[in-house]
């Protein structure tokens, strides 16, 4: 049943441009990482553990832990690369980078807690590890620490990037808000969630600080507000087109790789992309999948293999996996439009196409 | 058993104070409360119902409760008499002092649910009436409201004055952290918590914020640095002597006035300068109480009233009120040398003098 989110996007063969977003993603995290470690350093040393864990770096008692609970660096590479793209070095970013990193980190935290995920990257969730109180204040932390790192950048564009921080961290809150009260919206019927409300919520939710990050690291290095729009636009639809990718491998990926249990999102009747495709099909496989959904007990397997073989033949694959290839292109329009300097266009480009191939 | 703080403090008479204190308040809050509101107006309408609700504005399901579950506003009040106390109108202090009392509700929601606490102001807690998960969230859109509202204030300060903020954000999530801490240390022995550290946990906690909004008020409106530092010093004195009359009411003070149960802080074994003072004298009404402490089972209202004599008779009560006193005179002493305008200095003076002698 489970596949690669490139099986199941179905394009073509893209092993270049997946060694090429490797190798960014890695010049990048090799960029920020000391500063994000600094950053991280300058907290409460019990704060600073919890972040530790947060951010994959070490186990819960402090031991360094590198590996694969580690996250890629994604913001902060585009942060990066929205410097170099508008051509700015890549170091002019590292404040934005760390910055946006901080708040994604701080994000997860939260998240987690208020969604009742008890795993993160394989791991038992931080609110799991250590408590609700102490995620909760490491969340604050890192939010406040975010803001700071920007704040205390300097230069003649950091209030103006500071504005776009603060921005970017209340329709983020709004955006989550929205995705909290999904859950207790009826799976059909007029109250159901329609696909443009479901968009939005991802657009705010991932989209607001993907578009965040690229634009922060072009408006630092003094870019024009043209470029810098365009590439907050791109950002946002990357965005989008990530939360379908994601949601594909919520029902269809490969636990091993995901670090989630198979079919997880159906099994917690969490409304995804996918399922609100499937459901508003209304044909007998959709109609068994809304029965399947509308029952009490909790799925087991054989019923969470089920309900993902019923969800892809209603139609709910095949409607994400448009969703993200047309957010993709908008992303890319965008970034042409941004008229960015070629060879970290380029990265850009393959790092973008690689987030649609991705297993985790 | 229960007493005002006034009565505790045993300071001489403040009628002509009091009252001008309560009118600087109320004052303030007429200046303050319109930008609060358009502010918290901004936000996703269920997470302003939260925020409302934490204001002390509204009931649980949004019905406007005006009354004396709403704050007094110190915070704002005391970021416009930073402005007016170094020759500003009053106004130009209001995004300032809508940050700083935004931050304060983010701090109440989230210390509230980390400490525990099910009641604030003689209402339930916003974590109880509405939830972990949905005031975990109105505490971050709060926090990422203030500090938005600030940066967006515009005016040559704006970018210091954001920093102060973020500097102040961290500082009081690390004294939140301590906190939390010094649940877990021994009532006795070499571990146990000294007073100069309980003190600067308090500072910490309390002290920041105060500080921080008096020299908000005053940077925004473009005073020397020597002011802006000596109102921020000020106000730090000022949180540690706020905090102990908040310990002295936590034990002494009337329930029905402060909205907490008879001698609630002895109740939750909670660590305050009072007790820790009087298990520090050693002598016989020191061991008993730290008999009573020592007891697993929860205090009954006989005990509580014992604890709370035996902590008065331990000598507990007058090092708390000397503490108070102390900081008191060093905050006066440090508005001396901020050089202020006469008029607004005696506001602030009078409001100073009023926490001393407050009832909740």
């Amino acid at each position: 049943m489970t596949r690669s989110a490139g099986a199941v996007a179905a394009e073509g063969p893209v092993a270049a441009d997946a060694a090429r977003a490797r190798s960014v993603l890695t010049r990048c995290r090799g960029l920020v990482r000391p500063a994000l470690a600094e950053a991280v350093g300058t907290l409460h040393p019990w704060i600073g553990r919890i972040a530790g864990y947060a951010l994959g770096w070490s186990d819960a008692a402090g031991t360094p832990a590198p590996g694969a609970s580690e996250g890629k660096g994604l913001r902060g590479a585009l942060a990066v690369l929205g410097a170099e793209a508008v051509g700015a070095p890549g170091e002019s970013a590292i404040p934005a980078a760390v910055a946006v990193e901080l708040v994604h980190t701080f994000s997860l935290l939260h998240d987690d807690l208020m969604d009742g995920d008890t795993t993160r990257r394989g791991r038992t969730a931080a609110w799991r590890a250590f408590g609700t109180g102490p995620a909760v204040l490491a969340g604050d932390a890192l939010h406040a620490l975010a803001v700071r790192t920007l704040a205390e950048a300097g230069g003649p564009a950091s209030p103006a990037a500071v504005r776009r921080l603060c921005a970017t961290l209340t329709t983020l809150v709004a955006g989550q808000a929205d995705d909290l009260l999904l859950e207790h919206r009826p799976w059909a019927g007029p109250e159901a969630v329609p696909p443009e409300e479901y968009r939005s919520v991802a657009e705010r939710k991932t989209g607001v600080l993907l578009g965040c990050a690229l634009a922060l690291g072009a408006e630092l290095a003094g870019a024009p507000d043209e470029s810098v729009t365009a590439l907050d636009r791109a950002g946002r639809h990357l965005g989008i087109a990530f939360q379908a990718v994601d949601d594909l491998l919520g029902i269809w990926g490969d636990p091993a790789l995901t670090g989630k249990p198979v079919g997880g999102d159906l099994r917690r009747g969490k409304k995804t992309r996918p399922v609100l495709a499937a459901l508003a099909d209304g044909g007998p496989e959709s109609r068994e999948l809304a029965a399947l959904l509308g029952r009490s007990a909790p799925m087991d397997d054989r019923t969470a293999a089920r309900a993902a073989t019923l969800a892809e033949a209603a139609g709910g694959l095949a409607a994400t996996r448009d969703e993200a290839h047309r957010h993709l292109e908008a992303a890319r329009t965008q970034l042409r439009a941004a008229r960015l300097h070629p060879a970290p266009a380029r990265d850009l480009e393959a790092l973008i196409g690689s987030l649609f191939h991705r297993s985790r």
